[in-house]
C-alpha cells in the first residue's frame, strides 16, 4: 500500500490527458534511459564507443526492464534516482552483453542524465501544449470573427462599463493565447541537452577519450569533451548547450515562466467564461456533454467544469514556477537542494499546463454564445452604460468636467429612482434642450457605441494568423 | 501507459516513507469512502439510517472495490472525483444490499466528502509529523546537552563572528522543532469534519430527516442538520465544525502554514548540517550508511544526502502553502477553481513535510560531531573572532568607539600581513601596554568567550521538556 | 529626486491609513531607537548602566535627530541600517552627554536592534488589525443576525445551487474574521524581543557586566547576559524570548502567516461583495460616499472600491508571507541574505493587512443589502434551485438515483424550453402524480428550503461573542 | 507622521541607487503626467487637439505641481490614483489655459494612463538593468579569461567533487548574465503603450474624433481610435500594442518573469561569492571599501555585504513575479483587484533588480581572487577529488564498476585514517601494481584534470561577445 497509482484523482485538470502520460514516473525513467542511450550514441558518433555496445544498450533501455519502485526508494540514499538507475541499468546491459556494460554512463554524472531527461519530458509536453494552443487560438479566432458585431456590456470592476463586442472579448483571449504560443515555441525549441560530467568540466568524458585514443593521439576535431555536446544534443533532439548548465538554470526557470504564461492566458479565458455563464448573466455556456458539470447533490446543475479545471491549474502553476525561479540560486557546481527541488514542481507544472491546454481546446471549440442574453443584459441599466458617450456629446456645451458631473447626477437619479435614464435626461432642466428624443435614443443605443472593436478584432486576427503561419506544431 | 505509478522517483524526500503511503490516490479514495461511512454512521446515530444499511455500506467501503483510474478520469466531467465516486460506490453497495444503497451519500454533497477526506488524510500525516518532530527534538536535545561545552566558531554572513557552542547551535534547532511541534499539535487536533450539504445549509440532510421522521414530528434534540455535525465528526475522529466551511478555508490554509513551519524548521537544521559538513569546515558528518551520499561519478563522495532531502522539501513547501493561503479567496458558497486548486498542493505539502520529518529523525539521531575540527577552525583567524571581547576590555581606557577602531585596524593588519593578532596587539604602540601577555592569551582564547551559551541551552532544554510532557504522540 | 515620498500612490489599500504610519522608514527608525533605549533601561535595571546615561540616551532617541536618508544610503556598506545608526546615534548622545555615549548599544549587535524594532512595529500594526477585525466582526455579526431570514440563491461554481440566507453568508465571513482574530491575538501577544549579541551567546553583554561588576564579584541573580532578557523585553512591551532567535525565525514567519490569514479572510468577504454587487446580481452595494467608486471615464460608475482595495491586498500578502516563510532557512548564526530579505516583505505585508482591515470596517459597517434583488434572482431559474429538495421528496417513490435522473431531465427540459419547472413537473408523466399543485408550489418555494441556516447563524454568533469577551483590543 | 520618506532604510539593495529614483511615487506620478502629455500629442498628431493646448498641457505636466500625498490618499475612493490625478491636473492646466483643460485626458480612462506610466517606468529601469548587466558581464568575462588556468575544487552537494577552474566558474556566471540580458533587452524593447478607453474599445477617443471632425466626415486614414495607437506609443517611446491590453496582461507578467531571471542570475553569482569567501574557504574577497562589510559589534568583520545585498533581492523578486503572473487572471474588461495588485510588486521588483544589478557591477569589477587559497584547498582531501580520474584509468583493468568500488574503499580508508590517498593507493594489494609512483603523482594532480574547462570558457566568452555586439545599452 505504500506505493500508489498516479491516476490524478485529485487533479482532474490533467487526469487522463496526453500531457499526464508524458510525465509519469515511468515516462521520466524512460527519458533517463533515453539520455543514457543518447550518450552512448554520441560517444559512438565520435568514435569512442563500439556500435555493438550502442546496440546492446539501446536494445534494453526500456523502463519496464527496471524496478521503478525499488529505484525510487533507493534514490533516498543519493538524493537522486540516477545513482541507483545506473547500477541497475548496467546490470541489465551486462546481462545482455557484458562488454557493452562498460559503456553505460561512461564518464557521466547523475545530473547530465536527469537534466537531459527533464528537457526531453518538457519538450514533449511543450509540443502538446503548443498544438493545443494553436487549436484553441484557431477556435477563438473563429469566435472573434463570428461575433465581431455581437454587442455585450463591457464590465470593469464587476460593473457595467461601456459596451464592447464579444468578438473583441474573444480577440483578447486570442491575443493571450498567441503571446503564450510565441513563448512556448521559443522555449521548446531552445531546450538544451545537459552534458558536463561530475563538475561541469567534461573531464571524465575527455579522460575516457584520451585513454581510448591514446594519450599522444591528438584526436581530429575533438577532445572527447566539447566534441560530445553536439552529437549528444542531436541524439536527443535537443539544443546544443553553450556550457554545461548544472548551475546555470535558465532553461528550467524559463520552462516555469512559460508554463505560468500558458495557464495565465487560458485562465483569463476560463475566468471570463465562468463569469459570463453565471446564472444571472448567462451570456455563454460551456459545451454540453453527458455528466459534464454535474453535481452530486443538485439535479439541475450544469457547472462550468471545463473552465474550473483550467482556473484551478492557473492558480497552481505560478507557485511551481516560483520554486523553479528560486532554484536559480544554485550554489557551487551542484547545489545541495536547489536542484532536487526542481523536479516535482517541473513535473506538476508541465502536466497542469498540458491538461489546461487540452481542456481549453474543448472549451474554445464548443463554447456556446447567447447573444440574446447579452442584449438583454445591455438593457439592465437603462442606458447608463453609455453615459460616457453622452459626456463627449455634452462636452462642447458644458465643458468636459461639468458634463461628467451632470451625467453622474443624472445616472445616480436614474439608479436611485428606478426611472430610465432616457426619461431623466429628457426631463433634465439643463440637458433636455441638448438632445432631441431621436438623437438621445440613438446615443443611448449600446450597439452604436462599440468604438473600434471591429478594427481591433482584425488586428488580433491578423497577428494570430502570422503566428499560425510561422508555427510548425500542426 | 497513460497512468503511472506514484513511486516518488522525483521526490526522494518522501519516496517510500510512511507519509507518502497516507496520501496516495488510493489512500485519498479510501478516506472519501471513510467519510461516506461516517456519514451513514452519523445518520444512524440520530436515528435516520438503519443499522443494516450502515453495516452494508461499511462492509464494502474499500478503495480496492472501485476502479481508481476510471474514477480519476471521470472526475474531469464534474471537476471533482466525488460525483463519479458516489455513482460507483452506490452501485457497489447496491450489489451488496439494494436497500442500503438508498442511504449512500444521503443528503450530501461532493465537498462534504472530499474536505472530510482531506482532513482525515491531513490528520494522519500530521500525526506522523508530530511523532517525528518529537524524536528529532529528543535527539537534538541530547546533542545540545552533550555539546554544551563544545566550542566552535559562530558564523554570521558567512564569516567567523564570535565563538559559540555546538550545544547552543543544537538548542536553536531544538527551539525551531519545538515551535513547529506546538503548531502541528494545535492544528492537528483542531481539524474539522466538513458537513454542509449543497450550499452549506445542511438542507438536504434536514429534509431527509424531516421526511423520515414525519413533517410534524419535531425531533427531540435535533433537526437532521446541525445535529449531524457532532456524530459525523466523532465518527471520523475530527473536530466538530462551528459552521460548514466550504468557503471558510481556514483549516486548509492553516495546514499549509504549519507544514511550511515544519519544513522551515527542519530546513534550517539541514542547511546548517550542509554548511558544517563542507569539505573545508568538516565539523559534522551525516550518519554513514551503505550507498548514502554516493555519486554516480565520484568514488570518494559522501554527500550530505539526508540534509539535501530535507532542504529540497523546505524549498518547495512554502509554494504549496501559498496556493492554499490564496484559496482563502473562495467566492460564493463553493468557488469555481479555488477549491479545486487546493488538493494537489495539500497532498504534496503533506508528503514533503512528512518525508522531511522522517528524514530529520535519522539525521538528528545519527549526526556525527567533530569537536577537533571545530577547535581547529576556531584557530584559523589567529584570534580575530574574539576582538569583540577586546573592545569591551579596552573600552574603559579608550572609549568604546575608539577601542573598536583600534581593533579594526589591528585585525586588518593581522589579516593583511598574516601575522597572528596576538603579535600585532603585543607590538601595538597604544595597546601593548594594556595587556600582559598572559592576560592577552586568556582574552584571545575562544573557549573563554562563549557568553551565556550554557544557560541558554538549559532554557531550550527546559522548554522542550515542557512540550514533551504535554504531547501525546508518543 | 533620488529619494521619494512614501505616500502610497500605488497602494490605495493602505495610503493614509493608521497602519501605514506605523511602518514608514521614520517609524522603523524610531523603533530601532526605542530598542536602543530599552537596552539601556534593561542594563540600568540590572545595575549596569547609570540612570543619568539612560536619561540622556532616552532624551535624544528621536528619529528626527538623525538623517534618515543618509542612514539609508549608508546601510549599503554593512547591508543593514544599524551599523550606521549606532555611529550616528552615539554622536547625538555624545553631544548631549559624552559619558552616556559609552552606554549606547553596549554589548549589542545590529540584529538585536533591528529584530526588536521589527517586533515593535509588528505589534503596533497587529494591534490596529485586531481592533479593526473586532469592529468588522461586530458589524458582520449584526448583518448575520439581521438577515437570518433573508433568502438568496446559494451559488456554487458560479451557478445557482440551493437557497441560503444572507445571514448565513455573513456568518461565514464572521467565522473567517474570528479565525483571523484568534491568530492575530495569539501572535501579537507572543512577539519576542531579540537579544543575543554578535552570535547569539549574549557574550558581550555579559563581558561588560563582568567588567563593571568586577570579575570576582559573582553578580546576585544574574550574569549580565540571560538576566537582561526579561527587563529588555519588558521595556519594549514584548515577550521574553527563550533563546536569541537570530536564526530561529518562527516569530517572523508566524507574522507573515497570520497576516495572510487576515487578508485571506477579509478577501473572501470582499470577493463576495464584488460578486453580489455585479450589475446583473445587485444584491449588495458598497456604502456610498462622495467620489467613492468613481471612474475617470464613466459618469454612471459606482465601483466596489472598498472591496477592490481589500482584494488587491489579499492577492499580494501571501507572496510576502512566502518570502518570510522561506527565510526560516537561515544558515549559521546570521544568514547572508535570508535575514535581509525579511524587512521589506514584513513591512509591506503589515501595511497591506492593516489597510485591508481598516477598509473592511467601513465595508462591513456600511454594506447595503438589497433583499428584493435577492428575491428576484431566486426566481430566475423557475425553481430549479430547489430540485435537490425534490430529489429527497421523490426518493421514497423512485429511489434516490432515479429521482435525481428524472429531475435532471426535467430541469434540462425547463432550461431548454424556457418553460417553468413547475409546469414541466406538473405535466410530467411519472412525476405529476406525486405532487399536488399546492404541495409542488410549497416545495418549489426557496424560502422554505434554507435548511439549518438559522441555527448555524446562532452558532457563528455564539462563537464570535466568546472571542469578543476574551479580546482586549477595544 | 502618517506619510514617510521612501529612503530605502529597509532595502539597502536599492537605497540610493539609480533604479530607486525611477520608481518613487514622484517618478510614477511624473510618468502618469508623461502619459497624459503623450495622449495630447497623439491627438494633435492626428489633427484633433490644438497645438496650443498640447503646449499648455505639456508645460505644466510636472509632478511637483501636484499634491502627491493628497492624490495618494484620494486614490482610496476610486481604488486608483488616476481619477484624482485627472481632476487635479485638469485644474492645473485650466489655471494656465482654460481652453486647454478640455483636452486633458480626453476620451481616456485611468488604466490607459497608469499602465502606460508603468511601462515607461519599467523601460527606464530595464534600461539601467541592461547597462549594468553589460558591465557585470564584461567584468565576468575578464575574470573568466584571466583565470582560465586557475584551478580550484569543484564542489557538489557542499563537498569537493573534481577540479574545475575559476575561469569556468566565472564563465557560468557570465552565461547567466547573458541569458538575463537577452531577455531584458527583448522585454524592454517590446513594452507596449496602453490605450483602450473605458472598456478597451477606444470608443470615447473615437467619439471625440467623430465629433471634432463631424459625423459625416470619414477621416482619411483614421477613425480617432486605432489611429491613435501608433502616435501615442511613439510619443512615449513604447511599442504599439496590437490590442488594448487592459486584461491581456502579458507585458506585466513578462516584466516580472525577466526581473526574477535577473536577480536569479546575479543571485547565483553572489551566492557563490559568499561561499567562496567563507572564512574556511577564503578563495575570493569582496572589493574593500571603507565601512564595507562592517559589523556593529565585531571589529574584525569584513562581511560579503555586496553579495548579501544581491542575494536578499534574489530571495524577494520571485514572489513579486508570482503576484504579477497570477494577475494574468484578470476578469472582464478590467478586474476588481488583479490590476490593482500589480503596482506595488512591479515597483518593488524593478528596484530590487535594479539595485541588485547596480551592486553586481561593483562586485564583479572589484572581486578579489585568491588562487593560493584555491590551491591550498585543493590539497585538503589528499587527492580524493581526482578519484574519478583514477576510475577511468583503472577501468580497462578492473571494469568500471569494480574500479569505482575499489576507489570508494580506498578513499574511505584514506578519509578514515587520515593517510594520504596516494599512500593508500601505493600500498593497495591490487592497485599498487597499476601505477608507477610518478604516474600516480601525475594522476593525482588536480591541475591536470580540468577537462574541457578552457574550451568551455572560450565558448562562453564567444557567446557573450555576440550579445555585446548586438546590444545598444552602452
Amino acid at each position: 500500500m505504500s506505493v500508489g497509482t498516479d491516476a490524478g484523482l485529485l487533479a482532474p485538470t490533467w487526469a487522463g490527458t496526453p500531457a499526464a502520460a508524458e510525465v509519469t514516473d515511468e515516462a521520466w525513467l524512460q527519458a533517463m534511459l533515453d539520455a543514457e542511450v543518447a550518450l552512448a550514441r554520441a560517444q559512438y558518433a565520435v568514435g569512442l564507443t563500439p556500435a555493438a555496445a550502442v546496440r546492446a544498450i539501446a536494445s534494453v533501455a526500456r523502463a519496464d526492464r527496471l524496478d521503478l519502485v525499488a529505484l525510487a526508494h533507493a534514490a533516498r540514499a543519493a538524493a537522486n534516482p540516477v545513482v541507483a538507475l545506473v547500477t541497475a541499468f548496467t546490470e541489465v546491459v551486462a546481462a545482455k552483453d557484458p562488454a557493452a556494460a562498460e559503456y553505460v554512463h561512461r564518464g557521466s554524472t547523475s545530473q547530465d542524465i536527469l537534466d537531459s531527461a527533464a528537457m526531453l519530458v518538457a519538450r514533449r509536453v511543450l509540443g502538446l501544449v503548443a498544438a493545443d494552443l494553436e487549436r484553441t487560438g484557431a477556435a477563438l479566432a473563429t469566435l472573434a470573427d463570428a461575433h465581431r458585431h455581437t454587442v455585450l456590456a463591457g464590465r470593469t470592476l464587476a460593473q457595467h462599463a461601456v459596451p464592447t463586442t464579444f468578438g473583441l472579448k474573444a480577440a483578447g483571449w486570442l491575443q493571450l493565447v498567441g503571446d503564450a504560443l510565441v513563448r512556448v515555441r521559443a522555449v521548446a525549441s531552445s531546450l538544451p541537452a545537459q552534458l558536463g560530467g561530475a563538475a561541469g568540466t567534461l573531464a571524465a568524458y575527455r579522460e575516457y577519450a584520451l585513454q581510448d585514443r591514446g594519450q599522444g593521439g591528438d584526436p581530429a576535431g575533438g577532445d572527447g569533451g566539447v566534441e560530445l555536446l553536439r552529437p549528444f544534443a542531436e541524439a536527443l533532439g535537443l539544443a546544443e548547450p553553450v556550457l554545461p548548465w548544472h548551475t546555470v538554470r535558465t532553461p528550467v526557470a524559463e520552462v516555469g515562466a512559460v508554463l505560468q504564461l500558458v495557464t495565465g492566458a487560458l485562465g483569463k479565458f476560463a475566468l471570463d467564461v465562468q463569469t459570463l455563464s453565471r446564472t444571472e448573466i448567462g451570456e455563454v455556456s460551456e459545451p454540453a456533454a453527458t455528466g459534464r458539470g454535474a453535481s452530486s447533490a443538485m439535479p439541475q446543475k450544469r457547472n462550468p467544469a471545463l473552465a474550473t479545471l483550467i482556473v484551478s491549474a492557473a492558480r497552481q502553476v505560478p507557485a511551481h514556477a516560483l520554486v523553479l525561479a528560486q532554484c536559480l540560486l544554485a550554489e557551487d557546481e551542484r547545489p545541495a537542494g536547489a536542484w532536487h527541488a526542481e523536479w516535482q514542481p517541473l513535473r506538476e507544472a508541465l502536466r497542469l499546463a498540458g491538461g489546461a491546454a487540452h481542456t481549453a481546446v474543448e472549451l474554445a471549440e464548443g463554447l456556446v454564445v447567447h447573444p440574446e442574453r447579452m442584449l438583454a443584459n445591455l438593457g439592465l441599466t437603462g442606458g447608463a452604460l453609455v453615459t460616457e458617450r453622452l459626456t463627449v456629446v455634452l462636452a462642447p456645451a458644458f465643458g468636459k468636467v461639468r458634463a461628467k458631473k451632470l451625467l453622474t447626477a443624472a445616472s445616480a437619479e436614474a439608479a436611485g429612482t428606478g426611472r430610465p435614464l432616457a426619461e431623466v435626461l429628457a426631463q433634465h432642466p439643463e440637458l433636455s434642450a441638448v438632445f432631441t428624443s431621436a438623437r438621445l435614443s440613438a446615443l443611448l443605443d449600446p450597439a452604436q457605441y462599440t468604438g473600434a472593436a471591429d478594427a481591433l478584432v482584425d488586428r488580433a486576427l491578423g497577428r494570430f494568423a502570422e503566428l499560425d503561419e510561422k508555427g510548425g506544431s500542426r
